[in-house]
């Protein structure tokens, strides 16, 4: 049988993960595939430590070039992460004609236009199904399946650790900053949680699916990201009550010329699908003109889902060579569209606002006129029994579909009337 | 731009969707793929009718053999359905060295070994992503995202009309027979609902969905399969007091050497994302050993749905065809393997048994102790306090895993012993 060489960049978690992967399903995928994938060379700053795959020392090195030039690895996998050093060696791997597959989201979501600008020019294969949804097949949906079909929306979950602590909170009535310590107790969150919980690994996925939904590279610096830190655990079971669930979403539609890709906490009606994905589990909804809605769901990551993505990969990569083609140049951002990313004050939504009002006659009164003459219209109101310190109560609003600019400009006003005892609270809901 | 010909065989509802499919979305398919596609002959009986599709009418003939030998014709696309003439003339095509794409579930449960033949002998794609889940690209997922995986189980809500009745019965609490009536004047069943109702058409997605997950083609003779006719609308409710809502479930799975394929109606816990899954949508999940659960949902059926993955395929194809490297022999169904179907007696299940007992001291005990007797052990009994005709009382109870044999035996025993009222009502759960 034919063998494609492998050669692996980075042998942490998901490096192991695919060298065990690959091992322990060797004869099921040679069958499948009709190639044999032979992992031949690794190299890693470390070359000590057991990552507990059964592994030919002799094939680890420290010289990752050496690996790119090495004429028996036909395929580079990277899984160094981060900008620094993945990009120089992803660009050198391109340019000497080797295919790569990465799940690097950061290093696509910021210099994807530049690696795969290489990769057409060298009519070679750069592969990132990992990239987005660890172990969900997203990339390849939205590539093939779905080829036939314009993307209307996607709206993902698409962070664990943010799913877990929301999911937590939600269960447990706990405070964000509890369960976040609980979470990095238990594995689910990094030491530094920022990348996590402010959005931005969020955001990276949510550049590589428009991108590929749209064919147009969003710059990371037009996408609207907000976090979960310091969401109110009180928020959560408001909105519960309402029959919701918040979850931080990547929200990615087009309208028109226009397209919006935005990250937020988001109130999620418990009948949606989406409302079901809870622990550390992502999901994907992609809406579509031929096929309506589409829900992919799955371990977003983790050493061995990952990896399964990653040998998905290898195993498209493979076949391009052996039949000289390469399959993964569908679907790569195009430099010639002309759609603008719709800024944040433009656009539409429905909101959930909490207002800590001063318990007074006329209060509510007062910013009721405000939403209104700011053309906010309201759907719901609640009141909340329960007296804050300062004399303050919960007011709970619901508005109907409003413009971001004007909400914006309402909310400003209320807090300038002097009836609240701290910023209001405001979070999007999902139509 | 390279064009690949396009010859249809029956222009029914799905064969309009995908001309206006194509129709529609050109260009995009155009830019994605580098390869313009391109309807060249339509084969129908029906010529007259208008199909509410832009078509030149020169392009349409009554032979569909004509259509198979044109020579501008690349790929053929068989939407005939069922296994007649359907049959022959994708044998036709295929001997004729001619790619197939197909969405005929049953003419593949049927003959999938002679045609997957066929086209392994021609080496000739015969692409079927749209035989299952309409919408869902769950073909795609399991021949190629997770190919690095050993699959374990799969568990499939696979047709429309059957959960849109149960969705239907549980919300409302109506009996099956008013939910069946409605559900064909709304156009959700057929006039004869046989083939959906009674389970055989998800057994025909069963057998498929086994075949690429274990390469091995499984007998539909030997699916065990039963339905949802006559269902009683008790059992809907008495389930959903206990955090169970009742599905149409094909199961699939490997224990060993063994598989179980196996369709039946199924109690799936509330926090289930299976659960999640109303009214006509389908879904699949799928147990990996790298991926662990992932899940896909959707419109299994439909014109628009269909026909977006019948275009998938014909993708797939038109790109193999311009490598000339068939890409679709991926994960056809080998002869080689050994696996045995478990029989039904054999297989371990949790079970909720309701028993119509004679409201009198004892009956309870009679009928605990034949279980106990059988080794099937009890987890919850709850007797309802509803008397109904003849003195009796539903008892439901809810056991641990047990062998369907010895469950079977019990049953048999119970109501020999002449204390119910009427055959016992037993359904599998889920684990």
């Amino acid at each position: 049988m034919k063998q494609i060489g492998i050669g692996l960049l980075g042998f942490g978690t998901v490096g192991a993960g695919v060298v065990a992967g690959l091992h322990r399903n060797r004869e099921l995928l040679s069958h499948r595939l009709g190639v044999e994938l032979v992992v031949r060379r690794i190299a890693d700053v470390d070359l000590e430590r057991d990552r507990g795959v059964p592994v030919d020392r002799a094939i680890l090195t420290r010289d990752a070039r050496a690996v790119i030039q090495d004429p028996t690895v036909d395929i580079v996998v990277e899984l160094i992460g981060g900008t620094g050093i993945a990009r120089a060696l992803v660009s050198e791997a391109l340019q000497a004609g080797k295919p790569v597959v990465t799940a690097n989201k950061k290093l696509l979501a910021e210099y994807g236009e530049e690696l795969f600008g290489l990769a057409e020019q060298g009519q070679v294969d750069l592969a990132f199904g990992a990239s987005v949804g660890g172990g969900i097949p997203i990339i390849r949906v939205l590539r093939e399946g779905l080829i036939g079909n314009q993307v209307q929306r996607i709206l993902g979950i698409l962070n664990g650790t943010c799913n877990y602590i929301l999911s937590r909170m939600e269960s447990e009535g706990a405070a964000f900053d509890v369960v976040l310590r609980a979470a990095q107790e238990a594995g689910y969150a990094e030491t530094d949680p920022a990348l996590d919980i402010d959005g931005f690994d969020t955001a990276h996925k949510a550049v590589i699916l428009s991108s590929l939904a749209y064919g147009f590279h969003v710059p990371l610096s037009a996408v609207t990201v907000e976090g979960i830190r310091g969401l109110s655990g009180m928020d959560v079971q408001y909105a519960r009550e309402l029959g919701y669930r918040i979850k931080l979403l990547a929200v990615i539609r087009r309208d028109g010329d226009e397209i919006e890709v935005r990250v937020h906490p988001t109130l999620v009606p418990m009948g949606h699908m989406l409302a079901s994905v809870n622990q550390v589990f992502n999901a994907v909804m992609v809406q579509c003109d031929l096929t309506g809605d589409t829900l992919y769901y799955g371990r977003g990551a983790g050493r061995d889902p990952t990896a399964s993505t990653v040998i998905g990969d290898l195993a498209d990569v493979a076949q391009g060579l052996v039949s000289r083609q390469p399959r993964h140049r569908r679907g790569v951002p195009r430099a010639n569209q002309t759609l603008r990313v719709r800024p944040l004050a433009e656009i539409t939504s429905r909101y959930y606002v909490r207002l800590m009002v001063l318990d007074k006659p006329g209060s509510l009164g007062i910013f009721t006129a405000i939403l209104g003459r700011h053309g906010v219209s309201i759907s719901a109101v609640t009141q909340r029994a329960v007296l804050q310190e300062g004399g303050h109560v919960p007011v709970v609003v619901l508005t109907h579909a409003a413009r971001e600019a004007e909400l914006h400009a309402a909310l400003a006003e209320i807090q300038a009337a002097g009836v609240l005892g701290e910023a209001p609270t405001r979070l999007r809901i999902l139509d």
